[in-house]
């Protein structure tokens, strides 16, 4: 025991340490003028080398070789897998590198704050190229270790036990149908008429809207907050958890359902289990298990017919019952399908196009087929194969627009998807269960909140993913309930 | 030089986890929720055993004793100077102490939140009683490194080089003659009618009027921010400095001087030499310092006839024209003098009294001849004898009114008066040199920030804090220069 136990007094230390960064983190993105940024980044890198230095400490290792499993009850077990693959994870990487890497990371992302709005490209792939560099021996290092491919390493950190085999499949599988789906949705689509509601509507009417919503979905304010930040994010840490968010006067419809995306992962962390999170086990399965929370509340949930209903009297008690405010326009407008520029605020249907693109360039770009100067061309092409659009003149909302790459995290963008048709897969087996729709219809959201904490929140890292898929639905990931809901939703009336 | 390079190279990382420290201590009091409180606690308790851990590392003992000071340049030789102060004021502690403390401390400071509007006395002592109990233990092994008084050794870590002996001495003097001026300005100011403006003003354009101050008074946004907290303070770091204030609706009042004085010390913060903020000796000379710097933006600038008349347009242009927003009764109503509850909304004339009371209280408490159950007698007889005013059944605003004790600060109070002292020798050299009042009027406060900036912001902690003085004024700390600055405002016209 005493061996598990040294393991578990290292990764508590841990723990605190990814609180600060957590908040820092979450500061530097909704807080933190523009020029407190070097020192920011100063001091954050220095954390990185400080945790980076508490993984790499070889008394971690002799104790990881010698800890009695036999002693061990199945929790702990589960415990010491985990953190045995955190710690697997660091102890590829030489101490420089995560720090070459974090400051270049920060420096990109923050510059890039300013040069998307200004569709400055060259200022951009100047940051951008060394964080690629970096990215690469990253993965270099990673793929030696684990023997997976240089950009399967990568995914690995966000999406254990994903690979580029499966990826491609599932992925392929997806453009088997989906071209013809989104056709054939866009096809009904053109009996309807939509009308944009006309603001302006006020940043404080939109939050109002959104803190409603929050309580309406059970989010502890005890523990959490909302804020406003350029790129919208679940942060901070499960005792605390930080979401943001992005208002439009002309357009509250994506702050609205961006509030809520945001708020399904904040409950999935504030739904883990008290005792266990200071440990890797007590922390999220995957980014794709995380996506499929804030898929599930926001395109499960919050975009049926049931939950417009429920959330109609709402909206127009706080933004006004102007043209288009009336529910079956707004029904309408939450179903509206187009093939358009931004992913963030791309529909259910049209979304895994915006992930193939990226999934596909960043693949290429970590295995080194591609380079940063390739990017803005390939950008174009992909758009227009996909979606029919081109990005010939745009930057801001082509190339530039998402987050990821700037601080290096290649390898996150198919979690998006993924998390999609567990979320589907989920609402499936939900549906077996209960009358979902008369539940939302009457703002009861209780009984299927209960499912997921039973299922998935209360559960952690306690499993593998595909255990926890197969232990909460009875079959590992099937991508053909996505599918399912597609039609259901869009091409069922 | 070798061994100076090792002991830059360890304070450089202390002052990134300070960093960490600073913003997240800011939002633990700015952003917070409350149940994010036990896991911030956690997260910060560490990161004090980890600075604790980094200076008590031997090998900083080792260099200290072997650094060749003829190898030096005289910058270096402060800095070596600073460093070692810092050093010896934490290696007479260990490490255990610095953790029980850090946890009582925001255990207290977070429940004194909700205790102090709630009265709740019993609760509140009962959190208290071991932050006194661990700041006991500290100051005896102060005391026993130092050779100074257990009270001194605490006073030493805000005022380097001020000791009770010379305290008593200032204190009694302002004793012998601050009763009687108070009597004679209230005496005065019988023959003055004031008028309270009526609110409500809004929080939203009192913010504005802040911010309009603020830039006013030049402080740097792209490195710093304007926020709320319960109490107000300046907090963050040199390169992103947090200041904070508090709004009632009722009274716009105390906000407009409170961020004018919170601008004060985040000027002083802002203009430290940015070659040398990774080092102890780049930083603020002392608290006693630093609240000269925010003394004089508030008393010896705002608080002028001068300033009053250049930015009453500005007050009545966020706050309306209504009864008593006349220049001549906001006059009377900043140079209003009253012996009242609340310290920090003292007038200063009776301020010194606050400070006082507070002195001869915390350093009974900490030198044992009184315990937490004496305080709210004792506070009830000092504010009878000093004030004329009874606080028998009076806790939120009587002894639960400072946030100071609850997290283990003893030995600040002294500093604010100190630095009123400060501010006024600091007004009265800046007066040989240029015509105060002119600038001021025409709201050109450049050349007098431009004396702060030469004679004190850049300064840093180069010097004592009694060579500081000197080589700024020509001569130690005169308290005379207070008087005649009481004298000149409320007894001259």
């Amino acid at each position: 025991m005493k061996h598990y136990q040294f393991l578990v007094k290292e990764f508590t230390r841990l723990h605190h340490f990814d609180h600060l960064s957590a908040i820092t983190g979450w500061d530097a993105a909704a807080m933190m003028p523009e020029n407190g940024n070097q020192a920011r980044a100063n001091a954050m890198a220095e954390l990185s080398l400080l945790t980076h230095g508490i993984l790499v400490n070889p008394a971690l290792k002799e104790a990881f070789e010698q800890v009695d499993q036999a002693s061990l009850s199945s929790e702990q077990r589960a415990s010491l897998r985990e953190m045995k693959a955190t710690w697997q994870a660091e102890n590829c990487l030489p101490a420089d590198l995560v720090e070459k890497k974090s400051l270049a990371g920060a420096k990109c992302e923050h510059a890039w704050r300013t040069q998307r709005k200004e569709a400055d490209w060259a200022g951009f792939a100047e940051n951008l190229k060394p964080v690629l560099d970096l990215t690469r021996e990253e993965a270099e290092l990673r793929s030696r270790a684990t023997g997976l491919s240089k950009y399967d390493s990568l995914l690995d950190l966000y999406e254990p036990g994903m690979n580029t085999v499966k990826l491609d499949e599932i992925f392929n599988q997806v453009k088997s149908w989906l071209p013809e789906l989104t056709r054939a949705v866009i096809e009904k689509q053109t009996s309807k008429s939509l009308v944009t509601p006309q603001g302006p509507f006020s940043e404080a009417s939109q939050k109002d809207l959104g803190l409603d919503v929050m309580e309406l979905l059970a989010f502890d304010f005890s523990r959490g907050r909302l804020d406003v930040s350029s790129h919208p994010f679940c942060g901070g840490v499960p005792e605390d958890v930080r979401i943001t968010t992005r208002y439009s006067e002309d357009d509250f419809t994506q702050s609205l359902m961006g509030i809520i995306h945001e708020t399904g992962h904040a409950k999935y962390e504030q739904g883990l289990p008290k005792d266990w999170l200071h440990l890797p086990v007590g922390a999220a399965r995957s980014m794709g298990i995380h996506e499929s929370q804030s898929l599930f509340m926001e395109m499960q949930v919050a975009r049926s017919k049931a939950f417009l209903g429920y959330i109609h009297p709402k909206i127009q008690s706080h933004l006004g019952k102007s043209e288009g405010m009336d529910l079956a326009n707004l029904e309408t407008l939450y179903h509206w399908v187009k093939a358009d520029y931004i992913r963030v605020d791309a529909d259910e249907v049209t979304y895994p196009a915006h992930v193939i693109l990226r999934y596909e360039i960043e693949r290429d770009l970590v295995e080194g087929v591609i380079e940063v100067d390739d990017i803005p061309a390939l950008w174009n092409q992909k758009m227009q194969a996909y979606l029919g659009i081109s990005t010939q003149d745009e930057l801001t909302d082509g190339c530039m627009q998402d987050i990821h790459w700037t601080d290096g995290s290649f390898g996150y963008f198919p979690s998006y998807t993924l998390g999609a048709m567990y979320a589907a897969q989920f609402m499936a087996s939900i549906r077996k269960k209960m009358d979902v729709d008369a539940l939302i219809a009457k703002g009861d959201l209780a009984p299927i909140q209960a499912w997921l904490e039973q299922n998935i929140w209360s559960q952690a890292s306690f499993y593998s993913t595909d255990e926890l898929v197969q232990r909460a639905t009875g079959e590992s990931l099937n991508p053909e309930y996505f599918r399912e809901h597609l039609i259901a939703r869009y091409l069922t009336d």
